[in-house]
């Protein structure tokens, strides 16, 4: 048997991480095999409920289920870490601008990179679902100066699992036989998600779907698929949210499917001409627990106005933020 | 690649419906080799939330989900389904007695009954979760005439497993070392968590534990959690609940470790003097999607006294019912 590996997941009361919670003990992000310490940090308010998600996962008998630390102490909830699932944050209110959103989440995000930096082990896996999450991604990378920027991403799994639905809905084709997707950028409205290398059971994706059905339709679903959620639901995405946090940490850890790849947020080092330090999505393979950029896809003058919008609102969120860099 | 199973869950769109349906889709609860159809049941009020549920399911492109059916419709939500996990019923108000809440919930479960009857595959698996969840499935087995009453169940797991839980933490031993633990009887306050029978790393767990212990702490914890969860939580059990589904089918279908059992509510046939036709949790062996219950265990005086109470409490709601029976 394995020796059991630390996660940590902030907001572990929220939805998205009371969903993501009894996935990860499950053993459905490092498989079946990897005993698990779960680390469950939240705000102190929501300690009383913690407790609550702690007798739960108790309940549950996961085999796989060590121990359950629940703490509101940054420095406690992040020790010896291998994982973090980042989901806490403050969410949008009424009224409030984005500057705002920006640096009342920075005040999370700052201390929560140098507590990361301080405690977890020195091979942590990061990643940020709590939105704005490129951007709170970027501002707990800078402050965790121990550790590569690397360790650091932010998640765009959802738009992409989002994107291999739609367009699989709309080719009546298995999830399973669409490859080679790409949502680049901001996890936002500005998101780029592109079908220009995708296939479609080998097929070209543009050859089996209408220019314009690309544009007017799957680009805008997918980009504002939140709020469809929310209106149906009235709650917003959480078991989907969760289940692509798995999907990430799966991918990054165990590795991408052969020729495939999948879309995360990383510290752009300037491929395909994106500004290097912003946290920017591109597409990725992954193996042995690293992930490369794919190198050397054709960037058509569509595609590249597209990723340039979404780089010029990331180097915005930066510059709003540059303070706490 | 097998063919694809029907899973039919009603009150989908219910917190214990919507924690279920995402493991459910992931393979939690028969494999990742297995693919899946889920059939979602709500009442018309839940229609639009339950679409949200749909969205976030497709958003998730989990690789075993090849197509969702929601209704309204029980004869279209049971047609052909080779799973039913039966979440929905209708919840206890303030100032309700327990006569009108089995009477409202026979009429739930009454015409569920015979729409599985009609509709369902003939080797049809029925877990009954709703509450009160023994006599709601004894209702339902009783309105399916075509089909053997042992195809429907319902659901002790989390009692089970809350059992084992318990005991893991005051023995400080990990839940996979704690074996054949019972809880009998109904899924409420008069249920019977009985450790006569249970080992703990191969000793006698009651060898362990004082008697007091076991009998003023555990016992009355098991049979009351779910009100410290709600205490807790601010929110009653549903990633827990659904946990215990999944577990409880995934037991009936692919069977029970070794030597060990688990505890299911299953039509009595008159074992241990427990009255024949009752819906009575015993301890089950399961291969092969078979169940047996588990033969030749002594039971002391305690142990029938708290077997027979609970028992007594059976017979009385299905003297509530018997017009529906």
């Amino acid at each position: 048997m394995k020796s059991a590996v630390r996660i940590a997941i902030t907001g572990a009361a929220g939805n998205i991480g009371y969903a993501a919670a009894f996935r990860v003990a499950a053993g459905n992000m490092l498989g079946t095999d990897q005993p698990i310490i779960l680390q469950l940090i939240e705000i102190p308010p929501a300690l009383g409920a913690l407790e609550g998600v702690k007798m739960e996962l108790c309940d549950c008998a996961f085999p796989l289920l060590e121990d359950i630390i629940c703490t509101a102490d940054a420095n406690v909830g992040f020790k010896d870490v291998d994982y973090v699932l980042s989901i806490g944050s403050k969410p949008r209110t009424k009224g409030m601008e984005r500057a705002d959103l920006l640096s009342e989440n920075g005040k999370i995000f700052g201390p929560q990179g140098k507590a990361i930096n301080d405690n977890a082990s020195r091979d942590v896996k990061v990643l940020v679902v709590g939105n704005p999450a490129n951007t709170n991604a970027l501002i707990a990378a800078n402050n965790a100066p121990d550790l590569d920027m690397r360790q650091f991403t932010s998640m765009m799994r959802l738009d992409h699992n989002r994107a291999i639905s739609q367009l699989s809905s709309k080719t009546n084709t298995p999830v399973t036989k669409i490859k080679q997707m790409i949502v680049w950028g901001n996890h936002s409205l500005s998101q780029y998600p592109d079908i220009s290398h995708c296939k479609v059971d080998g097929k070209d994706a543009k050859s089996l779907v209408d220019d314009s059905w690309y544009k007017e339709e799957f680009m805008p679903r997918v980009q504002k698929r939140g709020a469809e959620v929310i209106n149906a639901r009235g709650a917003s995405s959480a078991a989907s949210a969760a289940s692509a946090a798995i999907d990430h940490m799966r991918s990054w850890v165990i590795g991408t499917d052969g020729d495939d790849w999948v879309s995360m947020g990383i510290i752009s080092k300037g491929d395909y001409g994106i500004a290097e330090g912003l946290m920017y999505s591109f597409p990725v393979r992954c193996k042995n627990g690293n992930y490369e950029v794919v190198q050397g896809l054709s960037i058509d003058d569509f595609s590249q106005k597209m990723m340039k919008a979404t780089e010029n609102e990331l180097l915005e969120e930066r510059e709003a933020v540059k303070d706490l860099l």
